[in-house]
């Protein structure tokens, strides 16, 4: 018979290589942290109808577990280490666990990370994902740190994952073929910025990733008194939304969440030096505005002050 | 308007009295790690019908989704030092979140601990934590590691969370009311045994804490070709359970979790030893068994071989 713990053992407990000194499979997972190094440590859960549609693969959400999480792991410019995973489902559906057991070691391995240990429990389906990662002694990239005068940026390109959901919700693909395939593989396969935290490192005075949309993750950004001006003619689209009106593409790059690109502002230098790394250069950095002392965001359309949609929050949709 | 944000930070964001180099609310908590400690993770869900009853108060909660935990820590010997939490909630109810985070918050300070980030989303009520303890080098007490001749021990008394689900279950109370209201308090308010466990460290040769009971736990200590012999009157029978037909007081302790009691195995010199601890000696530690060479676990009620029911394993039940 079909149980928890043969289930777990099966899919979910594998070789660590020797990066833990108790492995999984005991109370807990024991390790040490290398000298010169600090842990960063984030959580985040998927849960069925709220953080992605009922009909997304089991593949995908093994991925999108570890990713969005690597992503908060990204934004401080930390390395991923491992993660713990907390299962909760209906029943101990082998068609479900294999697949997004599958996809989520691959992910892992990928990232240089590995499943450190977890749990799983019957109920209704949602997936929580605590991540660890290190980075060297002092070196975190917070939120706060900005300073009036910095440039504003975000790498990658944005709307995608936002165009995927309302076109998914509303039942109407409003862009063609190949547009709708990426639209839903940046909203189902995020790919946390890792490397390109890890390059922003001393660089970036203040970063996070964009997980609601930049109109709701700005403020995080601004501390006593500080304020934003973003120039929305110069977001970074996606080429999904190549073909939609301008109004349309600037409130689903702005507003719209899921594409964890990173945000994070910088002096001119550093963003100068910025653009010449690789890593950068192939994903992308695009200066979007400037911090300011005026206490808010402002958003202009070519010099115009322009109206944008609140981002995501859980509780208010 | 309530928002994620906002009771985020009205109810969960506290003072870390300096433990984290990056605090609760940035994109992940930042924390070094003392020279020459470990560090020991751990993950549980409460999922709402599943570990708790709809009627727990959300006080309960709050200890409880920290205790389960803070019982991983107590099973490997760790110290607390931080938890990382995962709330799914139906709606922003602020009569469950308010008591939930202040019992949650006394309950980690009490363990000199504290909540070091998380999230919080919409739907169906479940609790995921992740803690994070501490222990020397070296001194993390793993569930393999018991030895043919070892004593097990168990600390506490059993039973008393066990009888609050049947009973509960059953609708039918079988006990007087004192007894009632002390099974209630050990299903609901379960005490990690933190300082027992310490004090264990270099005593104990395998441990783990009773979650599921002793019938479903000890086969995770009986590795390669080991056994138990369990000696049923000498169970810790919890106070509640006195009025009880024996059968009844052995099947609950044998077989029901919840109690969070540590399970563990030693030499006996350690076993004399660690009964004259004062932490363990204000808790109990009873010898219930020894291990055997048999490579199975075999229950004996005064000599003579007794069937046991199993233990609780979600997806079986």
């Amino acid at each position: 018979m079909t149980d928890e713990f043969s289930l777990i053992g099966k899919y979910f407990i594998y070789d660590d290589e020797g990066r833990l000194s108790v492995p999984n499979g005991d109370d807990c997972a024991v390790f040490g942290c290398p000298p010169g190094t600090e842990t960063a440590v984030t959580t985040d859960s998927l849960v069925e109808g709220v953080h992605f549609f009922r009909d997304t693969s089991p593949g995908s959400l093994g991925i999108k577990a570890a990713e969005v999480n690597l992503s908060d792991l990204a934004a401080m410019g930390a390395e991923p280490f491992c993660i713990f995973l907390s299962l909760v489902l209906p029943s101990p559906d082998e068609s479900f666990i294999i697949p997004f057991a599958e996809a989520l070691r691959s992910d892992l391995s990928r990232r240089n990370a590995f499943l450190a240990g977890g749990n799983m429990s019957r109920g209704p389906l949602s997936i929580t994902v605590t991540a660890l990662g290190r980075l060297p002694l002092g070196t975190a990239v917070r939120r706060v740190g900005a300073a009036e005068g910095d440039i504003i940026a975000a790498t990658g390109t944005l709307g995608a994952a936002a165009l995927a959901v309302e076109d998914t919700m509303s039942g109407k693909v409003t862009v063609d073929r190949p547009s709708w395939e990426e639209a839903r593989r940046r909203l189902e396969r995020p790919e946390a910025r890792i490397e390109e935290g890890i390059a922003l490192r001393g660089l970036a005075h203040s970063m996070l990733d964009i997980s609601d949309g930049i109109s709701s993750d700005i403020s995080h950004l601004l501390r006593c008194g500080l304020g934003a001006v973003i120039n929305l003619e110069q977001l970074p689209f996606s080429p999904a939304l190549s073909a939609l009106p301008e109004e349309r593409k600037i409130d689903l790059a702005v507003a719209g969440g899921g594409d964890y690109e990173l945000l994070l502002t910088m002096s001119e230098e550093s963003f100068r030096e910025a653009i010449k790394i690789p890593v950068l250069q192939r994903t992308g950095l695009t200066q979007i505005g400037r911090i300011t002392g005026s206490g808010k965001a402002e958003y202009l359309l070519r010099g115009v002050p322009r109206e944008v949609p609140d981002g995501w929050n859980h509780f208010r949709h």
